[in-house]
């Protein structure tokens, strides 16, 4: 089997709802589905889209070819052979519209929407919410350690601890989208262009028979680009004066060190400590470098204990979004196709938050035109038809009416963008680097009490008022 | 680039290290590594070992080829073109010992140690820490799941949740090889031959006028094995006479309903309350699955509330290891060539259980010959020869000098397995079937007081006097 073939990248029960769906005649019914998650993670005042890219080259890449058609023949549900050639035929005709990656994004709102024969809008559903749940979560993540490091390198270091090798080479892109500077990760970096940087491990001073030795080796190897780890063996008795000594040796040869790495230890104490026998020496230019289970929080203390850190190598607590793990994006039927009409549906629940909004929506970004700073997202119905900037809207919160208001004197940007058009890829994806500089353009955008990472103030995403009355109406139908 | 070739799935440092030792003349000094963990994860009394199976798959695609070459030339490192020449002809010529996978393992014993050119060792860190601490951890979260149902199925459901596709793949097999039934994923069915498992989405039924009606199309597409989703509307009021009505049906056609998804809501009232209104109507063969974020605790709780659950449907929790979602492996290096023999090397650290302990070490499980039970593992220098079963030995506990005790009586099960010997492959690697059974196997060799979830007693590995002597010997040296 190929491994790199990702169509069977699905769960068993899509391919079982295509069949019946094939086996009852209704597989060219078509579906509108949007995705969507219900809560901020990390307690984070807004997520950043990641994992358009990856999903647009699977759905290109979707076909059946012979050997998985062989294993589906294979399998207990006995699926009848005009199904499988049916398959075998398979090409995906829908559209689909997305925020595009970088994107400041918010729970409620739909962030994909998918209009497609309900055969194909299934197939779909898995590989989009793994692909975006974990790439958003990692994008979030790295916004939040970019936050409290505005100015430093920040390096991706995480490959070892990510879950296995998809997550090092698209969590490295997801943190290099969001902010970071580079990735350990060559494989990342081949793929991505993302740069990429590298110091050395203990093992190469402990290959040696002096830390010594180990450094000026590397350094002479290396002279333009040479980060020391410092704590093979003691960080202050040892490692920091014997980069001093190979760093002044350094500059008789006209070559300038760049950095320290500090990997252990108590990094406020070590990187105050070595600051100032890096000074001492006359070496102001060498940077320090700290890595060590690094995260936001923790470097934010770091920072505020007076830390001397330039530079910052963060691995498993980014790579692994270790304090929530995974986004819980879903996918839900908002519309179906009923005699050649849309007919909006609703998913009912116990738990309040669960229950769906019917209809297919858009997403508008309302942007005061006085400041340029968003005040809210505006989630419509598409058949309102587009909003037109500047006319009167009402921004409308069932849960706390008292705050509703109109706003007119706005800018509404549409959100979702064009991406499939019956089957035909129509988006012009943007490199990474313009995916980068995108997102730091709508960061630009907010308020800072929305970015803010602790206790951020709610960013507001309103529904139509039309939304909303289709949405109470039909819960009434099926609560009676 | 083709996306699956993952010789650049390193970091850079490794590169770097490799030119610096290529420039200075030590590329083909031997170095032997270790990779262990220094902590077990979820507080559990053990680890099951994966990841071997990836790993041998990795070692043997290794080549640079004249794509990722010239991506190499371009780096700014500036390697030389002779390097490129030589990496252009790489293929590991060294010795790999590993734990099987399905293996019950312990902190602070080699997993896998790597004896070959230093050139070669450090390439392969990385990748081998992605796979093993990866699939490692999830066979030890699945694992710990399994003790809590041993007689229920269990099914993976973890894909849209899993950190990007790999680990979708990768962790359906480690939960597998530790237990699991099933997986959602048909790519991991496929590639690994796991058994396949699906009911059907809300959208399923939404996309129907009725729920009873979705459920009878459904039914009849799949006689044999259907299970029907019951909480898109109302579990009690709706979802579950519903699907009883088509159970009833079924019977008329001589079929029968394989059973009925719970996937919100309050587990254990719900199940009691499905499970009554089933028998009540004559449906005792009607099976229960539930699923929404389970794990092992909340599945203990359920248990110990009566919940009637016949089968469980695990994704988030278990494809995300979302309690502890990294394992933190290291490969570390132990001895280096001088002059054609091995020298143990140490790593020291203020952080005690971060000291390395010298020397290429084996690991054999000491079996008690009475009754077939693990008393211990214990650690040997490879220079100390072949442990025999029933030659005395000293189980020495350095932190507490009282535990120490003399067994004789006992078999000495050699835990490292040659995997490669001078590149070649040697290791006949067992399907997937028997390393399950053989995982099943090792469970039977424990005490239940090691096995269980909660405060598990500790299970000791215990290290030779000679490695332990030899290992004091160098922190004395190193710290004067």
């Amino acid at each position: 089997m190929n491994y790199g073939d990702l169509t069977l990248h699905t769960d068993k029960y899509q391919i079982n709802m295509m069949y019946a769906h094939w086996r009852n005649g209704t597989d060219r019914q078509k579906a509108a589905f949007e995705a969507y998650f219900r809560k901020l993670p990390f307690g984070n005042g807004f997520a950043v889209f990641a994992g358009l890219g990856r999903f647009v080259e699977y759905v290109r890449g979707l076909r059946f070819d012979d050997e998985t058609l062989r294993y589906l023949a294979e399998q207990e549900e006995g699926y009848e052979s005009a199904f499988l050639d049916k398959l075998a035929g398979f090409r995906f005709t829908g559209d689909i519209w997305s925020m595009e990656e970088g994107a400041l994004v918010f729970a409620g709102e739909p962030l994909v929407r998918i209009e497609a024969e309900a055969f194909e809008a299934h197939l779909l559903e898995t590989a989009l919410l793994n692909f975006i749940n974990y790439q958003t979560l990692i994008a979030t993540k790295a916004a939040r350690i970019r936050q409290v490091a505005p100015d430093d390198a920040l390096l991706e270091f995480g490959t070892r601890r990510a879950q296995e090798a998809d997550a090092a080479v698209w969590g490295a892109r997801a943190a290099y989208l969001a902010g970071f500077d580079a990735t350990s990760n060559l494989r990342a970096g081949h793929l991505f262009g993302i740069p990429t940087s590298g110091t050395h491990a203990h093992a190469w001073v402990q290959m040696h028979d002096s830390e010594e030795e180990a450094f000026r080796l590397y350094a002479q190897t290396f002279p333009l680009q040479v980060t020391l780890l410092v704590d093979t063996y003691d960080t202050l008795r040892s490692g920091v004066p014997n980069a001093i000594r190979v760093a002044k040796w350094m500059e008789d040869q006209g070559w300038r060190m760049q950095g320290i790495r500090l990997d252990s230890g108590d990094l406020a104490y070590l990187s105050k400590e070595a600051r100032a026998m890096l000074d001492q020496a006359g070496l102001e230019y060498v940077k320090i470098v700290a890595s060590n289970d690094l995260d936001e929080n923790i470097m934010l203390d770091l920072k505020a204990q007076g830390a001397r850190i330039d530079s910052w190598g963060i691995g498993t607590q980014l790579i692994t979004a270790a304090d929530q793990p995974a986004l819980g994006g879903v996918y839900k039927l908002v519309a179906k196709e009923r005699d050649g009409e849309w007919e909006p549906v609703i998913k009912i629940s116990g738990n309040p938050e669960k229950v769906t909004t019917p209809g297919a929506k858009d997403v508008y970004r309302i942007i005061d035109r006085g400041t340029g700073i968003a005040i809210a997202d505006y989630v419509a119905l598409t058949d309102e038809g587009d909003v037109r900037s500047g006319e009167p809207i009402e921004l409308f919160d069932p849960a706390h009416p008292y705050l509703n208001r109109t706003v007119s004197d706005y800018e509404a940007l549409p959100m979702l963008t064009p991406v499939f058009r019956r089957g035909e890829l129509v988006y012009g994806q943007p490199d990474l680097t313009a995916i980068r500089s995108g997102h730091r353009r709508q960061l630009a955008m907010f308020r800072r009490e929305h970015l803010r990472k602790l206790n951020p103030e709610h960013y507001p995403v309103y529904l139509s008022v039309k939304a909303w009355k289709q949405k109470t109406e039909l819960i009434r139908k099926r609560k009676t």
